[in-house]
């Protein structure tokens, strides 16, 4: 397999061993806002090679909390990336065929700009100087990597969750830049209750003294209590009833007895801190801030007179559409959603919900049949691509 | 209709329109704990009368955030009462009938012992001082208070989740007082998924800096934010999905569009928002935490050996045991296990899953289903026990 001369090449330098393209220097990137955002950066990781062709790439759209640090040890908290159960060499996504791509969506901590990052106006941190980005914007961003990549079209785009939500996107902003979409455990708009979580979150976050309008990296803050609290509130929604159940139930946490307390007794509770204080190591919390609100904002069929059908209206892409049963926080109805969108635009879909008690977080985990029909779906889209074993 | 001559006769004095019972002087109560607390005091409310032969008495037993003030105007909020629309002249709970009692909570802050009081031992208020409480030793106080009015035992113990708790303690640990009971939207013990929740609100909480320890009372701050994102948190709970769709969906409050910011763009924001803000004006952070503590600690078949038959074994009280489709927090299947427990201690009961999308506060609001089926529980338990009409 040839590597693709541009990929890697000039315009880029690695940080946090990961790479990082300065993009929108010539042509800003136009925020949905209307704010121009440029230059900018976005922090990804690549694994595999891109062929000569380079028609196998696959692009892999990250969750709230994820990175681009998908298939290999992250900077920061030293653990294995956040999907090496489905990306490597001979799984789902083979980094030995396919050339894959995982970028920190624009508004994020990991390196893309977002709150973070220097404010050039300002030489301080932006914080919420940083303009408020969508769904939309973050694809836009990633298409002008690929792009700067000299990478035409994917083969695919996949993702889950808020990763979902920029398949959908993609799908329908770059049609003819996407062979194939598996977006996975997502919706085409954010439900009323989602947006109420976030909003918990964002409150909790606002709420702490630390987090001083915004501006805590200036001033040498950290809102840590506020979004631990955060984190912990969405925590409880990625997992499902039955899982916290099977693997808490009401145990006590290294007890013989409840201590009449406010100490965590349950192991659920030591479990929740435990998810809180680690969080908080290698997450922002403004980039919280913001990425929730991207996802609060996404409403594909808002952008198309209300018809999410038209989101796809000759749409060549094929797609594969995910659920679980019991995800709590983007139920089965939601992606039925959109494969009733698809059936309607006459697209080429297939749709299966997983038998799972793992709620949400099932697309992160463990789950043999999404493999297995992720990689009969990948080999039948190489196939129709005509991409080399 | 006679009225008793011991109910509202010494020891009482009105507060915040209502009544207030010192208890514990002689004989203090003994905690779940092993803490002797005495002694203490409970505020009430009373509606109706007490017939001579003293068997028409209904105890009602409040929520996690509600009190005694279950059918007249709320001393701080100056609404109305919590339940109205069951309790009253001619309603299901009918005043002209029925001797209602309706007791804060051991651990409010309404009026009865609880963190916002004053230890004797410091002259401070309590704080964390207080001693840790339980459902059963909330039922054991309200037990107190029936011996104090001079009340041998009650027709009928009703209440909605932590008061449905309430009611099937009453029932395991009094069973000669309770004729009949009604525990609704509840579960005999708390799950995993509901401890979980109250962490996160009891977090928001304790990482408020005005929280202090828990003696802001003492210091004169008030962790208002913290406890505002408690309320939120939970506020979601209490509701459905489907029901926060219908009121909120996606629509936009007094905007048309959205405007890139963390202002409460959408609906359903500035209605959380606006629960947390009002909250802190009637509600004590401190009970907040005791009080969730207390369901946290709930498992009523723990203290029989895990079988949650043996403890209604030989009950002779009639049960109606209600439940609502769309409740999550307290799902049917909770109920239906306390129904499979009396049917195992071979208990009168009926039970009823009533068809609601508006989620756990169903039962706090216009459920004519509802109030059917109670109104008729209530008439057949009426001519069971003798009651004149």
């Amino acid at each position: 397999m040839a590597e693709a001369d541009s990929v890697h090449g000039h315009g880029e330098a690695r940080v946090q061993g990961g790479l990082v393209a300065a993009l929108g220097r010539e042509r800003p990137l136009r925020l949905e806002s209307g704010v121009t955002l440029g230059p900018f950066t976005i922090a990804y990781q690549t694994y595999g090679r891109l062929d000569a062709e380079r028609r196998n790439a696959i692009l892999i759209c990250h969750a709230l909390t994820g990175d681009q640090h998908v298939a290999s040890r992250h900077p920061v908290t030293g653990k294995p990336g956040w999907w090496e159960s489905m990306v490597g060499p001979g799984r789902v996504i083979d980094t030995e065929r396919y050339f894959v791509i995982c970028a920190n969506v624009l508004g994020g901590c990991m390196g893309s700009s977002g709150p973070t990052e220097i404010d050039p106006a300002s030489g301080k941190p932006y914080g919420l100087a940083f303009p408020v980005v969508t769904i939309a914007d973050m694809v836009n961003a990633q298409a002008m990597l690929l792009d700067h990549l000299g990478i035409p079209d994917l083969f695919c785009v996949i993702g889950g969750s808020m990763g979902g939500m920029q398949v959908l996107q993609w799908a329908a902003s770059y049609p003819d830049r996407v062979f194939s979409a598996i977006p996975i455990a997502c919706a085409a708009r954010h439900s009323a209750q989602n947006i109420a979580f976030h909003e918990v979150g964002r409150q909790a976050i606002m709420a702490d003294p630390e987090w001083r309008g915004g501006d805590y990296l200036s001033l040498g803050s950290n809102p840590r209590a506020g979004l631990a609290v955060a984190r912990m509130a969405a925590h409880i929604t990625y997992l499902s009833e039955t899982a916290l159940h099977r693997k808490f139930g009401r145990n006590l946490q290294n007890r013989e007895r409840i201590t009449f307390g406010f100490e965590a007794d349950f192991q659920v509770e030591s479990y929740l801190r435990h998810q809180g204080s680690t969080f908080v190591e290698r997450f922002d919390a403004n980039s919280y801030l913001y990425i929730t609100r991207a996802m609060d904002y996404f409403d594909l069929a808002a952008e198309h007179g209300g018809v999410l059908a038209k989101a796809f209206s000759g749409t060549r892409t094929r797609f594969c559409v995910v659920s679980f049963t019991s995800d709590w926080l983007f139920p089965t109805r939601e992606s039925r959603e959109v494969v009733h969108a698809l059936n309607a635009a006459a697209a080429n879909v297939s749709f299966v919900e997983i038998e799972s008690d793992k709620g949400h977080d099932a697309f992160l985990l463990d789950e043999p049949e999404m493999f297995k029909i992720l990689r009969g779906f990948l080999e039948g889209s190489a196939e129709h691509r005509g991409l080399r074993r």
